[in-house]
């Protein structure tokens, strides 16, 4: 089984060198090339275009940053929509909105390209250590193949359902932490304002159930003040403007997340897009 | 040591309970005397009004629903303030914003009245079963003296400081819990619109690291769908509220928390004001 | 010249009546094929489908709800935009997001149809009177050719520049008329809550400078309390839909707009999608 | 009748100057005493505390910033308000919450002082040439006696009925006005980024129904860059928070002004509290 995989940032370089190194053959590709070095080093192969790696393989893993990132590169000139062979699997762990990842299966199966969503749950740590969580849309028979792949990648899979509900379950993580990040700023900074000291109030409320255990690690990332991005925030706004275009396509109203949704916008126009998205409290806090 | 008790309600009620119950004679006062029933049963005598009750205690403990009613009860006709024994220790565990427990402070100090604001986390259950958080500003010797008290409701105290940071902390305590009730809330309703059942919504979320632990407890209220208050929505409302005012007066931008704020308002005056404050996913869902 | 006009909804049909009765001959399709008959009464021709019309015409109007249909016209099975003859001009009056007009304008001109953004300000009274203002982005030898055409419509015509920038500034109106409408419902709900009556604080606020001018045309419709549709409430919230994902795509902060999307959204859900947008006052108020 | 001023900041001052030089002598106090000094020169006579200058006075008008600052000037040592004459008239035109007003009516009838709220609709400009609107809430005939004072400051006196509804309905202006400028801000930054001109959206937005026409006067700020303030953001923040909080007494749900307050509080924080509230503008901008 020959297995490509396209997108060798933050995640998808630390998944393709988990495949790697847990004995899978791999074929690569990047725009920026650069970034494939490392994984060339442990032994992946190069394709030069998407189409070049889609003809070469049975299943390609796909982690990219924007849907229209995945358009480009499944659709335009060498893109690897036209390019994969009859029966092959195409695995797309991207964050994306539903509707897209609806659209992915159908443009997928009109070639007769089997297409599961299998967006993850955890961030740069997780990916590294393998300890992702799968959320899975698609064929369960499709699913049971790529298992064995999964598994490398990550600790726990969820299958879904049909296609396009992995993608919606993520919407729902985004969300949450998102907002909860957003929350527990809001506290920080109040608290400050207060009188109690940030590490009172780290202190205080982490260790209580009125708090998401995740914040544990951002409290880290606050107290160094470098916010180096395990998560960027300028893809916080993205998902969480997804999760919103989601909503409005369900004629559901969301208005705790459109708040929040907003306040990312700002930090990011003030300079903090390629900081972590717990950077949101430098924006509030200053 | 005698021990005077104002304020018999959900959270009060059973914190008097557990008081009586460990020990303590008490004294009690109602402005709903039928509240005060169940506790006479048990032995706690009865005081026509808060200056009767405030002249014969060493300790007293107000457990009221807001600023406007603990200034009634101890500054009007009868009020227990002037009535309070010089060196008494007022213990105020409502919710208050900390600009008004510095006012309490400094009333009761004018009066030779020692004071600490001792909010409380947790609700209805943890009252109950005097597993309470308390929240302590003020003085640390006059902590030490009532310890013994809130060891019989409560199964941890956390001293923050003078005066005031009690409900300093409890605000923060209150703006995430407001929050994540409203996040989760909106990831449940987009998921049922998504097609996600909400047991499995459910399933997935609660029990990874981006919910918060209270979650869980909501969401059985929730699925009974009677959303029976151990928290009345209307109460967070008006603690949403009081963050809110307490962000203005030091000067801090709260923009999630002020959107969530409007959210129990519209759910508040949409006829869910007595419901527990889960319910706001029922007005987010309907 | 021959000119086609597609859409024939409260406005459309108030635009075409207005060719029509002006002088011009009109091919006429909708999707509800009923919709045309008062117009078919007048002397419009019927075409059976938007290919029909298209290859029949030199200049198109499109005035439909949203991208999805415009898209759906054009380029699905038996779609205008392959049956328009070269040199056509299609002239989009809808209200779409600048991404989408220049994508419309692109895929003309990739057919040598030459293509000019015409979004209208103004409801169904301006349509019926010939009072509309075109906001009109593409090339200015365009405009001049359709600009009698226009004036049969509208009382003023303003240039923009290129393709897109008619809906670009279409957006900013519909930004100020749904915040507009939100502010001043608002308002009169806080008013009225505090004594004063609905007639007085509109004839109060309505005649000084800090009230818009089109809020005195929708008191009518809050006195009213119908709430008849000049501008359908879920057309309004699709138009801050299409506000908010431009100011995404552009990197741009909305907090207020975001906030007045999500009033919509709940009144809509409500069960006031039908009802003129004004009806968000009723939402509010109940 | 002998009158008296407190408080001569940029509203008061100017509104001082328009009684003194139409004839009228004037007693004034203001913290501090340097921006008395051009009234002095005027004739005005100063006194040394409010006590004193109230003791002196048949009218007193107050013009201050905040709730806090009219209580204390009122009722701490040397405050005005025991030192009034029995039957003295009390004219309030500071923006305060309707809450505060009827506080402020309720203790001046218990000193036998009379009472009316006459808040002000018009800044600095206005202010400066005599062309206020005012909102008078109390009594007919208490309005009827200072008629021709207030016709010296404006030009137009709105009576609203009992005490408190001036105050009601200038909370209404404020949200207005916050609100309008807050959007047309948003609009600006949208059309800019978006390539349009800000000189071209100002000239197409500004002169249809959908701006309120006190964004023209705004509009001549933001084009100057320096915000020079006619009524400053910091104040607006406040007057918001008011409003918010009215709305809370009165069960009242405003999430499109809880949003917009939280954004003039970002721009206070980010230093531009002494700003014109039109620097809203530049904070979304940059």
């Amino acid at each position: 089984m020959k297995i490509g995989f396209i997108g060798l940032g933050i995640m998808g370089g630390r998944m393709a060198h988990n495949l790697l190194t847990k004995g899978h053959d791999l074929i690569v590709y990047n725009r920026t090339p650069a970034k494939a070095a490392a994984l060339m080093a442990e032994g992946a192969k190069w394709a030069e275009t998407p189409a070049d790696l889609a003809q070469k393989v049975d299943i390609l893993f796909t982690m990219l940053s924007t849907p229209e990132v995945i358009q480009t590169l499944a659709a335009n000139e060498n893109g690897f929509l036209d390019a994969l062979p009859k029966g092959a699997l195409w695995v797309d762990c991207s964050t994306v909105n539903p509707g897209f990842a609806r659209w992915m299966a159908a443009v997928a199966g009109a070639r007769g390209v089997r297409f599961l969503d299998a967006p993850v749950a955890g961030t740069k740590g997780p990916a590294g250590s393998g300890d992702l969580i799968f959320l899975v849309g698609g064929n369960a028979e499709d699913l049971a193949q790529c298992r064995p792949l999964l598994d490398c990648m990550g600790k726990k899979i969820v299958y879904l359902g049909g296609a396009g509900n992995g993608a919606a379950m993520k919407m729902l993580f985004n969300l949450m932490l998102g907002n909860a990040m957003a929350a527990y700023s809001e506290a920080l900074v109040l608290g400050e304002a207060l009188g109690l000291s940030r590490q009172t109030v780290a202190d205080v409320i982490l260790d209580t159930p009125v708090a998401a255990p995740f914040l544990k690690m951002k409290q880290a990332l606050i107290d160094q003040d470098e916010f180096e991005a395990h998560f960027p925030l300028r893809w916080m706004r993205k998902d969480l403007h997804l999760v919103a275009q989601t909503a409005y396509e369900k004629g559901v109203a969301l208005p705790a997340l459109n708040a929040v949704k907003e306040i990312y916008a700002l930090a990011e126009k003030h300079g903090l897009g390629e900081k972590d998205f717990a950077a949101i409290y430098r924006y509030l806090a200053t």
